[in-house]
């Protein structure tokens, strides 16, 4: 199936406000995550200062990218697995648990970069994502998300 | 040993341009890390709007931090390695081959992060390196690092 709302679009407004995919972040990246077929699917294009040596991407901002693209196809997975339609309604949250990126080769700046996803395995509390980003049809970093539902502990700001 | 001056400060002005600790990248993060004793140190206070969920600081930044300061932790100890004083001249560029992030609780925002780092392994070629990150004195996320030394096919911008 294909969804023509971004997954990260469907996220409750109490939780939309993510640096790297909050649609309510005005200075963030805003990642687009969209259901491909079997996989999820984001296209996101580095701006020039985002670098880590002059001519190739600045390996965090890949860092971010996979996380995000991977918590999107966790939290698409879910509704799927439960019968829903993606843009029904809001699709659940999850956190990162765990991050894993292997840098293949360096990423040229000046192409849009592709990111493709998925789930590996899931049960109800967390998913596991394989990531790869590609630039130029060339795949240069591989990433996996450990997703996990997110916590009650994590739905109210912490007080200081 | 304590450095006066931070690690990423001593890297050649061709190669001092990454998003997340180059000097001369005006809109970066522009990280610090320093020796301090058998670690590296750097401290960075993230921006309101740099969160996962409110009152959260975004995994993304911190898998950022954790891998600058994992790679300027590898040029530090293959300077010490050499028997050559911090500061006495620039330090050597490594490129990130691997990232590992276990993010063992939510970071909560309104604080200085402290990240520490030792390196567990070395070669000529590589280095593993070990952080932690934390807030308020918990620490909220560790991290590896596998840094490589930078290779000649990144000393030239890429052609389109």
């Amino acid at each position: 199936m294909h969804t023509p709302r971004a997954i990260q679009d469907l996220y409750p407004d109490d939780f939309a406000h993510c640096f790297g995919c909050g649609r309510i972040n005005p200075h963030g990246h805003q990642l687009k995550s969209y259901v491909e077929g079997e996989e999820t699917v984001a296209r996101f294009t580095p701006r020039a200062d985002q670098v880590a040596l002059p001519g190739f991407v600045y390996g965090g901002l890949i860092a971010s990218l996979i996380d995000c693209h991977g918590i999107a196809t966790a939290a698409a997975a879910a509704e799927l697995a439960a019968g829903r339609t993606i843009g029904a309604g809001p699709v659940p949250r999850y956190v990162t648990g765990a991050l894993r990126v292997d840098y293949l080769a360096p990423t040229p700046v000046g192409h849009e970069l592709e990111l493709r996803s998925r789930v590996r395995e899931r049960n109800e509390r967390k998913a596991v994502v394989e990531v790869a980003l590609s630039a130029a049809g060339t795949v240069t970093a591989r990433g996996e998300v450990v997703a996990v539902r997110m916590p009650s502990t994590m739905q109210q700001p912490p007080r200081r």
